[in-house]
């Protein structure tokens, strides 16, 4: 059993908290991915189409059964069809984010969001800057910021406005591929139609139209979602918490907030330290309301307050299996539906709160941008209440909790260097730093659990590589250990002795993951006073246990912005011999980057380091 | 081999061009539809998810294998999400017909598209009127109902304009249910997210949204879509033209135009009846130009020109196979990528437009809203300078073809009736006729080619239902004479009076598929007639052949407005207990509609008089 669960994850908390589970006959997503098994080759390979009712269709691998669709596709058009919807369905989740972030600013700014202020007033006068509001500082100024950022999800002319911050070569790049994004909501529209039977039949066109969508994303609905969310609730900055499932407390009401918008979390985060929700929870005889995060809700407030992270994505099970968990409250994106089924195994409540995202077992307490500290405050009741029903036979808080710093915003990152990039430039030039790694995304049971992401990240320092982390890979690092600035000794010694001189780890959490826009307005600013393109850069992009389709998007925009990107997960495009070389191969004379596969972190940081080492070459700098 | 044919096929025309396929060795779509057999169970059921990384995945329908996904999502949830993927694709399709048809309005107004005029003032004053535009009659007034229909797709406050055209109490039906679509673009987007790994896991709360996604469809996307075209093009009134291979000539340049949208089709009618062109043709030894349509690019062209159509979906192939056609031009949608490798098989130029759809081995001649009527011509002088390249020997036309009359828009239908609906409702309320089934869709090798079309709408007349069509059932109709006033003699006595009376067949056609939405206008304004609302009328829909995404969200905005529908090839839907019966039954409490499958027309016709006459009872009409 012990040596089951060691294939299963790295983490001691989750391999006993996988034990308990099995223990106490309790199904967890390693269980259905074992029952999934074998799963769909024509799937894997992205050789499986149902985009119509002639359908479905399979293309036979070997060459023996079908080698079209009904319709005439071949493999090579249903695999770029698959991975553009893919493409689409993560630009959406970000799209959707970053509008109801946008809705929220301005309804707070006409007044009928009364629970949000604007709590960084330097970068709302910045955006209205960039948006051109001319009309800023009268009356209706900020309004206009909030229509004006609207108007990109909903933009049938011109281009998306944030691409402005893309370097200008690489802007360049994009207006000769046709792929500069028109409005955010369009080109997802646009993904859904060619994808229809009989539109887009070309794997080189289709895909094209995917990049587009991704940097509408990327510079985009990512982009505007940090923004508007540090306006809203504070640009983070430098701080230290807690991450693993230890920071869960036997002795307080234990309230986690999942899910991937900061919206209704933050308000979460203030009820729950309102003296009267305090004295509630005395009363039932807690002795505090402790709030803790999971997947990307998680890293927001964790970046913002310090709140604790009790997991990363592979872990949401476990923490309501520890038993102590009086409210599991989510929004959207990541949340398993096994949750309201296991919840009803313990006294935890499982609180759904969007208009987007039911579940089933879950007690529904909707959000409203109007009565967004009400709401907030009956969840937290609602916890609280809870906390007698807690069976304390059955509490299995696993001990493990690491220290982190958090809270490397790109403004607290150039606090650090002293205003400017320069030092950083500076350590990169002199060969103290070899490069850079964003290394983030998702978790996945094809992988074991953070194996990939810690792995791949302790090899990169350990080789000079400085990293940069959001999502669940920033989580993974932090319970590692990680993101403790005496993490700088696992670093090679040039790292080492930035970070110590600096008092930062090796590893830099930026947030979640639409705050990967935050790494791209690094990668921008640092090719901008190198006077070269991102492409050039010795940087590089990893994501070695993705599983969602953000990730697929991600990946395409870090990839369509210059960046050689890395994946630990096989995405389902092997069965097109021509997708599969696109995106490997041709996509480095496009865009001047490419994807590779490496499911083995060691070797993937190989990859990493050699191709950061090609470009330092033909930077010039020393290898 | 003439028994297989039968069974692939009820019209002649194609059974005979199926069989010299057969003959020259040229695979078509019953081929590889027959090589694709057996298809996918779990694909056909709808419990195969490929929505994240860790799958696939797939639910065991028989209970013995897993019954959740690796997140945890049981069948009903992957089933209700992957039909919302369905009408998302099919509502972005029509959402990026109408917004190009906007975009050439628009760029028609201010002079860039120097081809195109308005030809209806009175439909353009019309919609101003609808869309509140103050400044209409005034300099530039034309251009805010531009960007007031622009503003439909990327609206992000308020509900789509068009959905005023609903009977009130259908509007009250959807606000209480929350399904009042806001921006078409943005639902689209909205489908995708929530379909997201993680996000809405309740089969009724995604499929509702579905519903209001679709409602954007049906009175936003293809509303606009046939009034900009009707603009643009003209309003089509009743005209008579020729169906069926056999309207391909021995003797002239045959061009096909195939797709969706008249935007270029319409030019490129206009060049070809250009005396220049013409005496090219002659010089190259032709007698003439030859325009013919397939599927509703055919249909377009055809209720405003009476261009005459070639065929529907499944012939498309098999109009290349006469080896007569000089140049096979495609827009978007429902055109087969096998298309190229057979047109390579012969002389045929297969001209790609669309800067969305690119295909194998297509000549690419891209459209552009300045220089449509250069293009149009260009493509003309292609497809005449490729003439003399036919081969003669393997030239082989059928001779089928069938009068046809079409061009019944509500406006025709309203002047044939002398200027009200009431001789209309008058004649359902004696009983002359029962009430009025709307047959649309595509063709779907699953079914024998145009079987369940013919036989459903004879059926249907026969019992005095008048039938509205459009699409390719449209086609299929005119194929089978039942669109000449001749084919009154095949009704019931009630309907063929009432046909008779009026000089008008007793199947009217409608237009495309968009124009579905000229069909929801009759039935909104019959139920604003007599106060009732649309699921109170003896109406009912039927897509008996139906095959593609578009047709899904069609069939979602037509039951979602109230209108009983019967699909003829069973949606993979099946695997889902929950949103089988939520579609079958639910539905009808909720929206007052439900869908029904079935396969046998003639079975289909006995629920849909059923239905109707239920109806009529309610409404206390004679049985």
């Amino acid at each position: 059993m012990a040596n089951k669960t060691a294939t299963e994850s790295i983490d001691p908390a989750t391999t006993k908290m996988l034990l308990e589970a099995r223990r106490a006959g309790l199904e967890t997503v390693w269980d259905r991915f074992n029952k999934q098994q074998p799963q769909c080759g024509f799937g894997q390979l992205g050789i499986c189409c149902r985009n119509c009712n002639m359908g479905p269709c399979r293309i036979d691998p070997f060459g023996d059964g079908p080698d079209k669709g009904v319709c005439g596709a071949t493999a090579d058009i249903i695999v770029a069809r698959n991975l553009l919807r893919m493409i689409a369905a993560g630009a959406a989740a970000h799209a959707d984010h970053a509008r109801d972030a946008v809705i929220v600013f301005k309804e707070a700014l006409e007044g009928r969001a009364r629970s949000y202020q604007i709590r960084d007033e330097a970068k709302l006068r910045e955006l209205a800057a960039e948006y051109n509001i001319s009309s800023w500082g009268e009356q209706g100024g900020a309004a206009d910021l909030a229509n004006a950022l609207l108007s990109d999800f909903g933009r049938q002319e011109g281009y998306v406005t944030l691409t402005r911050r893309a370097p200008e070569k690489r802007r360049k790049i994009w207006e000769s591929l046709g792929i500069s994004p028109r409005g955010i909501d369009r080109e997802i529209v646009e993904c859904m139609h060619r994808t229809h039977m009989g539109v887009d039949n070309d794997p080189l066109h289709i895909l094209q139209h995917g990049l587009r969508t991704s940097i509408a994303d990327g510079w985009g609905s990512s982009m505007i979602a940090t923004e508007v969310q540090d306006i809203l609730f504070g640009t983070p900055s430098p701080r230290r918490s807690e991450a693993n499932l230890g920071v869960l407390k036997e002795d307080e009401v234990n309230i986690i907030v999942h899910g991937h918008e900061p919206i209704l979390s933050e308000m979460i985060v203030e009820a729950a330290s309102d003296p009267e929700m305090i004295k509630l929870a005395k009363s039932v005889g807690a002795n505090g309301i402790n709030v803790a995060g999971i997947c990307c809700t998680g890293n927001e407030v964790l970046m913002r307050h310090g709140i604790p992270v009790a997991g990363n994505f592979l872990q949401q099970e476990l923490a309501v299996i520890t038993g102590a968990v009086e409210a599991m409250v989510v929004d959207v994106q990541c949340i398993m539906p096994s949750l309201g089924g296991l919840a009803a195994c313990y006294h935890t409540k499982f609180i759904s709160t969007s208009p987007k995202a039911e579940f089933p077992g879950a007690l529904r307490m909707e959000f409203s941008e109007e009565r967004a500290a009400e709401i907030a405050r009956e969840i937290v009741r609602t916890a609280v209440e809870n906390y007698p029903k807690r069976d304390r036979g059955r509490v299995l808080i696993p001990r493990e909790r690491s220290e982190c710093m958090v809270g490397f915003s790109v403004e607290a990152i150039l606090k650090a260097l002293g205003g400017t990039p320069q030092p950083l430039i500076d350590a990169i030039v002199n060969g103290s730093i070899k490069g850079i790694a964003a290394v983030v995304g998702c978790n996945n049971p094809k992988v074991p659990h953070d194996h990939g992401h810690v792995n791949l990240v302790r090899e990169l320092i350990r080789n000079n590589v400085l990293v940069v982390t959001t999502g669940c890979n920033a989580i993974a690092c932090a319970k590692a250990g990680l993101l403790r600035p005496a993490a700088a000794k696992e670093a090679g010694d040039g790292l080492r002795g930035v970070c110590e001189s600096l008092g930062v780890p090796p590893v830099l959490h930026m947030g979640s993951c639409v705050d990967i826009s935050r790494i791209l307005v690094v990668a921008a600013a640092i090719a901008n006073k190198l006077g070269v393109d991102i492409s050039d850069l010795p940087v590089a992009g990893a994501a070695p246990e993705w599983m969602s389709e953000k990730a697929v998007s991600i990946g395409a925009y870090v990839v369509a912005s210059g960046v050689f990107t890395v994946l630990g997960t096989v995405p389902p495009v092997l069965g097109s011999p021509v997708v599969t070389r696109i995106l490997t191969k041709d996509l480095g004379d496009a865009v001047g980057a490419t994807f590779a596969v490496e499911p083995d972190p060691f070797k993937a940081s190989k990859l990493i380091i050699e191709h950061i080492e090609s470009k330092r070459r033909a930077l010039g700098l020393k290898v």
